[in-house]
C-alpha cells in the first residue's frame, strides 16, 4: 500500500498555515501566527492521530525531521529553546508542533497556546519566511 | 563512557514528581496532579536540554518508550486522547510530557499548562497509581 496516497490535510491545519515543504515523511506546514516562528510537521500518512501511532522506520524519521527542522528554527531565529509537541485535541489528524521560543516572547515562559489569538501575517512578511524556511530546508536536507 | 554515570534529576522534577520506573532510556515520573493521569519521562543522560539532543538507537528508543508509557495511560485510564510534549521553557533538563486527556478534564480542549495550580494526591491515591503504573510498565515492557 502506497501509505501516502490517501494523505489529505486537516482543513484547520489547510486554513491556518502555509505550506513549506513535503519531506520524505511529513508535511512542513508555517502556523499562521506572526508572534512566534511556528511550524506544524504532519505525516502524510492516512489516519494517523497520536504520537505512537507512527512507528518502525518511520519513527525515526519523524524524529530525524522534527530535528532538522528544529536546527532549522535555531540557525534561522537563534531562538533560546525549541518546544515539540503532539496535542491534538483541536484536531485530531496528527501533528508536531515545531516552535522557536525566546525568553522575551509574548508567552515565555508559558507554553504558545492559550496566549490570545494569533497574529496574522501580512502577505510580504509571510512570503519571506516561507520562502528562508524553504532555502533553509533544503540546505539542511541535502547534507 | 557510561552516559548514564552523570545523570541527575533537576530538582523541580524531584519535587514536583514521584518515581516510578527506569526504563532503559528514561526515568518515568508520576506528575504531582491528580488532576490529569500525567507521566513524564526523562532520558537518563547528562546534558539533554532539547528534544533533537537524542539521536541514532536513543532516539528510537524514547519514542518506543513515549510509546510504551502512552498506551499503558490509555489502558488503564480509557483516555480520549494522549499529549506528548517536550517544552522545557522552565526546567531546562529534556523531560517529555506523556499526558492522558479527557473530554471532559478540567483543561479540555486546552492544554494542561496554565490551568491553575496542581492539585496534589493524597498518600493513599499517590501510592495506588504509583503502583498501579509499576506493575503495567511491566507487563508491557515484559511482552
Amino acid at each position: 500500500m502506497n501509505k501516502t496516497l490517501e494523505f489529505e490535510l486537516h482543513p484547520t491545519l489547510e486554513r491556518d498555515t502555509t505550506h513549506i515543504v513535503d519531506l520524505p515523511l511529513c508535511r512542513v506546514l508555517l502556523m499562521e501566527d506572526a508572534r512566534f516562528p511556528w511550524l506544524i510537521l504532519v505525516p502524510r500518512q492516512h489516519g494517523l492521530r497520536e504520537f505512537h501511532d507512527v512507528t518502525g522506520q518511520d519513527a525515526m524519521q519523524l524524529h530525524n525531521e522534527i530535528a532538522l527542522t528544529s536546527q532549522v528554527l535555531l540557525d534561522l531565529t537563534g531562538a533560546y529553546k525549541i518546544n515539540v509537541a503532539a496535542l491534538g485535541n483541536m484536531v485530531p489528524q496528527l501533528h508536531v508542533h515545531v516552535i522557536a521560543r525566546n525568553q522575551d516572547d509574548e508567552a515565555w515562559p508559558g507554553p504558545v497556546w492559550q496566549t490570545g489569538p494569533a497574529r496574522p501575517y501580512t502577505d510580504k512578511v509571510r512570503a519571506g519566511r516561507a520562502a528562508l524556511l524553504q532555502e533553509a530546508i533544503a540546505e539542511a536536507t541535502a547534507q
